[in-house]
């Protein structure tokens, strides 16, 4: 399977060095570390926001970082999470003097070295603190959730803390946010086809043609289930209801809709099945806040929709349509 | 092949439904018809801008229509030029007593239907003219120019234009620039896999395993050459230089670059792509201006990166950089 890239070994900093070639005027590489930070964070003080992640999600989680969502993206090779002194050094990038909340997406090595960053960082006289961050719920059952993976809905968590943060907020304050944003989502994934991993140039697991895999993970962990394939209706309802029985929420109120292409879906298809799940929510009495749709935490090319909802108070809400400068949030 | 759609016939009809309950506070539908157009339009007056196409490009150009862009946009089936009588809705739509310019993609049906449009908009007592949009520079050799296909590139005129018409230029002067845009803007478009057909639900094209199809087109038009399978960096340089012995240019010009993926170009390719036509062209003394990277003219999950180049002048160059307020454009 073919790529426009150059050596494999070379995959990720040539991302990075075209990236910042456009990005410059809001991002910076720092030196001696594979860490993309804001620009100029150290001329204010505020909390800072930082996250690592294995490469080959893009725009996550790179084009997140700017004004009003992260300060610091430590960025790992291919599917791997980064190093924990690249942890470190985004950490003491993003540190004003008003501390660093690191959020974690829950996979073993994400957590393993940024709980080794966040101990280092401390023993530096940095407040730091975490937050690890579970969104899939076919990953685990419910009576398990601390086990449940991260993935696309963590994008409602970068938004809503960086939005605090830069509103002025302090650690306690933000970290509070984050963890409530986190319980307040719920993520879906289904897929259609695979991605092609650029290490390996071949798909990153089989799907039948008739089949949907449901539950699959951001970097092809085994789905929960297949299902037969269905129309977009149909599977909008048969997601967007499995996220309902999740959680508890009541009629009347007011949740925002992040429809996310893994990679290769159409613009077409993030519409129409967007039109499908917001249907479906409103006739169950639900207030529907503005909706995040488009290709932003991929698998590669996979083709395929992970479908976030998060329930929404008054603060969550203002920080949510709050406007940010970074590369690829819409807003 | 699966896509996330509900029956074949309501594929566009749904895709507007959820767009337009997504953006409906800067677009809206124009009842009896299938055009989207700017909201509020009406409020104001200015030199209109309209332009028809088949659907299955998305987000071009639904997500064009916008403050600083596009008036409107008849929006025809998959892959199928819009009727007059649509075109003409959308010139109705954009006439805010200033006249319109209607921009036309040189393809057969695009150019019978706008030509049709036009002229029963002129019957209508409208002040309306048109500019034929061609850049792709394999579909027919420099001395038959105007054979050339609409492509990718027809984006750096719907941006140019429509800052111009949105700055109270009048038509004529909209006009000018829209030609002089086009005039120097060239693409080539590189192909690595198909996208498949919501019609047919097939590949739209074949492509052996080793190879790049150069100089295909935004319905799969057949290539101008294949070639073997090369790293980014000789595709780009190989692009780049078809592009430069295309038009008259000279050291120290300022030129754009638009990197646009076909539909399932992952982020990072588009970043390693970008960087090795930034490091050439800055190689060749040019001087570089705002790119636009991104998966925005496309030709479903087609896997390809058309490359488009505009030589700016001043006033161009404004334009380009001016915000717009529109569903796709980012900035």
């Amino acid at each position: 399977m073919k790529k426009f890239i150059n050596d494999v070994s070379s995959i990720v900093d040539d991302t990075i060095e075209g990236f910042i070639s456009i990005y410059g005027d809001i991002v910076k590489k720092v030196p001696d570390s594979r860490v993309i930070a804001r620009k100029n964070i150290k001329q204010q003080r505020k909390t800072g926001i930082v996250i690592g992640n294995g490469a080959g999600h893009e725009p996550a989680c790179i084009g997140f970082v700017g004004e009003g969502m992260l300060d610091g993206n430590a960025y790992g090779d291919i599917f791997s999470a980064p190093g924990p002194m690249h942890l470190l050094s985004a950490i003491k990038e993003a540190d004003t003097g008003s501390g660093v909340l690191v959020l974690i997406s829950n996979h073993a090595g994400d957590v393993m070295n940024s709980e080794m960053a966040v101990d280092m960082a401390k023993e530096d006289g940095i407040a730091v603190d975490s937050v690890l961050l579970y969104d899939d719920i076919l990953s685990a059952p419910a009576s398990q959730f601390r086990q449940r993976r991260g993935t696309a809905g963590t994008v409602f968590t970068y938004k809503i803390a960086g939005a605090c943060a830069e509103e002025g907020k302090g650690l306690l304050e933000v970290k509070e946010i984050a963890e409530r944003t986190r319980d307040r989502t719920r993520t879906i994934t289904a897929a259609l086809s695979p991605g092609i991993s650029p290490l390996s140039k071949e798909p990153m697991f089989q799907i039948g043609e008739d089949e949907i895999q449901m539950g699959i993970g951001v970097h092809g962990e085994a789905a929960a289930c297949v299902m037969k394939y269905e129309s977009a209706q149909k599977t909008a309802v048969f997601m967007t209801e499995k996220i309902l029985e999740d959680m508890e929420w009541s009629e009347g109120e007011r949740m925002a809709v992040f429809v996310n292409g893994c990679g290769r879906t159409t613009y077409m298809e993030l519409m129409i099945f967007y039109n499908e799940v917001r249907k479906f929510l409103k006739s169950k009495g639900i207030k529907l806040l503005r909706p995040l749709t488009g290709n932003f935490v991929t698998t590669q090319e996979m083709a395929g929709i992970a479908l976030s909802v998060c329930r929404m108070d008054p603060e969550m809400e203002t920080y949510w349509n709050r406007k940010t400068d970074t590369a690829a949030f819409p807003w």
